[in-house]
């Protein structure tokens, strides 16, 4: 997980809308493409790009997915094919862009972060996706490729959700909305870690709990990074009008929209939360401070002054009277018990004790 | 009470607008029909979902409660015979949705969380309502049931207020106005807890006020989850127009509006008072510590150095001049005093003592 | 001073605009009424409500002031006679309003709260002040009576000022003013003790000044709970055009505006003041914790190493050289002493001393 | 410097629009008149304010400097000649107004906070002035006199900048920017100050840091008080438009407005910074504590066992076996030693050492 | 790097619009030119002002750059040649401006902070450059000259990205948008030294680390002050229409502007981390001094009173029946024994070994 080093592939000094060289073949992109209507289904893995060209203008609805955004030479080509910007082709190719929406001539174009929990790694790992809406394509760049539409393809399989009667424009939603309800899963994961914490604030303060709730506080700063501007891109597809979308589909938009300022609400008072915890944490830290000194300080007021008692009987003066009497012991240790007696009210008075 | 865990039904990867299937016939669905006009009343629990149809034509008001929102084929049925939108059902069954308010074709819908306060469990409880507002009648969506609505029910019973003489929308006024005015109370009983925590500071500071402070902190960040969104939905239904509200109900809404902020102005004072409360806490622990140092300070600094003097003459070196001098022993008192005064006299002037 | 139990008496459950009856006959309201226009002034207190219908139409401005709210029978009566709205009066009589303003049909009405500081008690009292202007009659209710309306009374009766030139809405003006003029000598009492504490900061911190801090803070919070409204109520008076407001008037509600925002400012200021104080105090107070502890740390450093070395030739082994040494006990007194000089220019070069 | 204390001289219960009587005849004001064009400049003292009526009709440009706004009578008397608004007399004689601009028929009025470092009580005074343009004069009604105005006067004087060629609203401007001019230098100060502070943290960190943050921290709470009504009367000047005002001054108007900008950014980053700095200094502090009390800690943990170790060999049992042994002594030694060596180890692993 | 004293050279009582003098004729401009169509390119140093007149009408595109900004002679005629506002001129001359972007008759102009990260100083340099955009011309204004620019005029030598075949608002573009690429560099040198921060404070914290984040916290504040104000520039670009911008050159506005919002995202994510970080460093400092804290009292509590039992044998009373027991030495080890068991029983039990 970057959470820290931003921007590492950002190239400074080229020119704008120039793609970078991709200089290690592993990096190829796989190109998918589902094209369907109401009544038929293809499904395939493009072996050569100008196979696109066909789905540009037909009959179907087609799904176009492109795993790995480091190979410019297909992304040249892609952009070709369908026509599209050079900054469009930049912004997909480039890691870590703020999400955000931009309309063109003949395309919307979308760049999100798609964040998925690692269970493995026990780390939130970050993937941006850039999706492309045309009359009746959608064009969807996955950086490092994955399975997190499969729920999407199997719907369209299965022929479930309403994906094979709606044009492309709703295709486009499903995506967007499967990327927001994935925050929903790392906001549950943060919720229980929080609740963890707080359970063993309560029973048993440990130094571990700083450094979760550092870490937490560290996926919450990453989270919102992401979450504000995808706010940002759902309310212009909420709030304006777009050619390519439909009015059916944009009222679904207003409930992603809906999702999003509620995972906003969610964070801001995970924030809260674990700001209230680490107080809490704190002044427990404090309060046995406290406890730890008062401890010393009780022992060492009761115990100092006698051993300076003890040690003044201890001296080797030739003449030291009380040493003579009878019961000079015994009043030696009567002394010292009402000393500690006094010592021990005085304590309890003071609350100490 | 759910503060911490959020969305743990949330149904990621289900088609947008499909219910959950329901798995146990426990959680079947009571409903149950108010139908009033100015004349007459008539209250049933309804056995068949079938004896709905002849309330969405009524020429009564007819409030129909429906509890328990688990029952998804009972809100297959509901949304069929009034002419619900799916995403609107999909909305009721979600459980911890946000306050919200959409505008259907024939109906006025929104979500709210009612809150009230637990006594048993000494703890606040939330619970989801949705309303749905059509030409003439009413549906209330309770998540658990509860009886809420009570005083509502008398009212109509009773005759009084005026719902008798109004139309559908004063009833959809006044069980928002409930919900809202449920969250005075609750915030009734934080404030009497926040002034038994200030009595308790200035008089005797433990450590459980840290404990009462963070779950009265928990406890304002989960009404202000709630209580934000719901001014919004209130102030659309004051601001905008709507052709299901009248305008004499629109002054009522005015009204409950104005509560919603007043609300809200209580719960920010609120969490500056806890705020003010912490430090306070926090720098009296501070100042018991130094207390608490300043005297195992003073004894230290006093005793010590006479324990050593005392030690020195404890030893057994054959040759030490003092101990064979007549006057030795009281010198050595004398001595001693002088040094125990003169320390508290430079304590005095330290303001230790 | 209720600063922290909100509501005490806000009657949920009840249906909007009703009236809680009044169980307290002692409760009744007090009516006076000063009648006045360029050239005559008539002054009285009202025996029976009934008296008040002519002032309704009188060709003077007529200021009727109502002492005491909870006697609803005569507000119900008031109401009757000057054709106010239910909600108006469920407004007046209910304690702890937020402040806020209200256009009806014949009058504008607004509710503040009117602060004043109690000497006796050495706190801030908060009555709530509602104040309806009509044609030409200003009503003021006040929740508990008092005389801060006794400036503007004089001012009437020595014909000073511009009020008996002026029609009633110069009168609800003055009456405002008069309101937003206290808050001026609250903020002089609170900003005289921050300046105290300030004072006693520097010269020599105490305990109280956390409790001081702590009170000027919940005071800020309770000022800020009613000024911030009362802007806003101002803002509509300074912005918006009202039938009932001359122009002339207006002019004088933008000077009483920017009192309002001056008062914020000065809040805002005390606030970051006394945040600052805090920080200092805090900050003081671990200095001198650290102080404390470097002496202590000092003469343990020096003296129980000592001690220790005393200890040794304490023992009684049959067979320890030094102890037959001629020199052996000036030898011991000049390593102590050594030792003594060694550690304070240790201390001394670490800045301990 | 009045920091804390607000509005000493607000005149509550006096009705809007009146103005204190003048007690002291010392407080009598001064008034100065500078009337030029291009061709000629008239410089002189004003003896009888009759003098004045001349100049509201002259074809040239004047400026009235008054000294001194505690002179009722001469208010009064200028307000009459001039045809000034009451409540503009009232804000001219009120001292600590919030900087504002009023329009009125015939002038335009802005009260400015002017304020200049003394650098012998080595602090910030506030001085307030009033400043009227009207078509071919401009009022400049400064508290207490003083020289602020000295570089304008001597431009006009050497016909240097554009005084001469301009008419009165270029005047307007320059007096203002002026004042704002002086924001920079009070800035430049807080900066130095900022950075000496800077520099004794890392070198030495004092406790006079915590009264040189704190001081910096009232007059930033001061500056900013003043800095952003200034910039809310300039930014009307810079948006609206004034007939008062040509458009060639107006762009100046931006140019001032710009600046506050930047004081405001400044004030800001200051604030941001003397918060690092006592973040800083506080953690010092707690590191400096803990490295006092690790001294404490190392030193004690070794010596009080030894000290018990040699405590047990100085009693004086008729039956101690080792105190008979020959080497009991040195072996008594060595276990001090060993014991020693381990705990220093022990230390040094823990990095205590 | 002048990250707290500001304004070191604003002018204050100089007229509006008039340059200092240059005192030191080492700060004479050097200005260079590169003039470019699509065809041909001439690059030259100008040794005469005069020169640049012709580059004022040519039919290329002229980049003129100016090293040095305190040469008012320069600045003065090149002013007259491109006929600059004096206010224009007096920014580009004025160290420390606020980024701020102005438009005049037949020019644009910017000025903005060029950040560059200092390697040799480990610190960060600021230079202020102003920019003005005329019909086919752009002038750049370096405050001290360097080699910023230098890959855009490569880019303009080698004919590579879009610069030979658009007109002067591209090159502008590409000016203002190198600049802002700028920022990311830094702001990737800052992620890194957080990063390192937060392994060295997992791993083991040091108090170097307190004055890093400091500096850090400085450097942020630097950043935000620039960016900020250069954000609201690139909106008026992106937001507004200029004659001197066409629409192709504007689209890539947009994206320089996203990149600031980028850079701002960043820049509080930093923030929020390096706060979160002191926090975890303030808290890891208590924990340590607790568990420092808990060595001290457990070895104090456990030796001090033995130390008293030993003391007490080690009087000379002449009865103390115990010394006469035949094992009595032993029954007192024994009894030591048991108190340390039980003692470190306690201290097990309340967690602190």
């Amino acid at each position: 997980m970057k959470t820290v080093r931003p921007h590492k592939s950002r190239t400074v000094g080229l020119s704008p809308g120039t793609l970078k060289e991709n200089k290690n073949p592993e990096n190829n992109s796989v190109v998918t493409v589902m094209s369907y209507n109401a009544t038929s289904l293809e499904e395939r893995t493009i072996s050569s790009l100008d196979e696109l060209h066909k789905y540009k203008s037909a009959d179907a609805v087609s799904w176009i997915n492109i795993d790995g955004t480091e190979d410019s030479e297909s992304l040249k080509k892609i952009g070709e094919i369908f026509n599209l910007h050079p900054l469009l082709l930049e912004d997909i190719s480039t890691a870590e862009q703020r999400p955000k929406m931009d309309e063109f001539d003949e395309q919307l174009f979308t760049i999100l972060n798609m964040l998925s929990f690692n269970s493995e790694k026990n780390c939130i790992t970050v993937e941006q996706v850039g999706i492309v809406l045309g009359s009746n394509y959608v064009l969807s760049f996955q950086e490092a490729g994955g399975d997190v539409f499969d729920p999407n393809r199997n719907r369209i399989r299965n022929n479930k959700g309403k994906h094979r009667k709606y044009s492309a424009d709703y295709l486009f939603y499903t995506l967007i909305d499967t990327i927001v309800d994935n925050y929903f899963i790392i906001l549950e994961k943060i919720g229980e870690r929080l609740e963890d914490i707080e359970d063993s604030l309560i029973s048993e303060p440990t130094n571990d709990i700083l450094n979760d709730l550092y870490k937490i506080k560290r996926e919450l700063i990453l989270l919102r990074k992401s979450i504000w501007p995808l706010r940002e891109v759902l309310m212009k597809f909420e709030r304006e009008e777009y050619e390519l979308i439909t009015d059916s589909t944009q009222t679904y938009f207003k409930d992603v929209y809906d999702h999003t300022v509620q995972i906003i609400d969610t964070l801001e008072s995970f924030r809260d939360l674990s700001g209230g915890m680490l107080d809490l944490y704190m002044s427990s830290i404090s309060n046995r401070m406290n406890a730890v000194m008062k401890v010393l300080t009780v022992i060492s007021t009761i115990f100092i002054p006698l051993s300076f008692l003890a040690g003044i009987y201890g001296m080797n003066f030739d003449y030291i009277p009380e040493l003579k009497w009878k019961y000079g012991y015994f009043g030696f240790l009567a002394s010292c018990l009402t000393i500690l007696i006094a010592m021990l009210f005085y304590f309890r008075k003071k609350k100490w004790l």
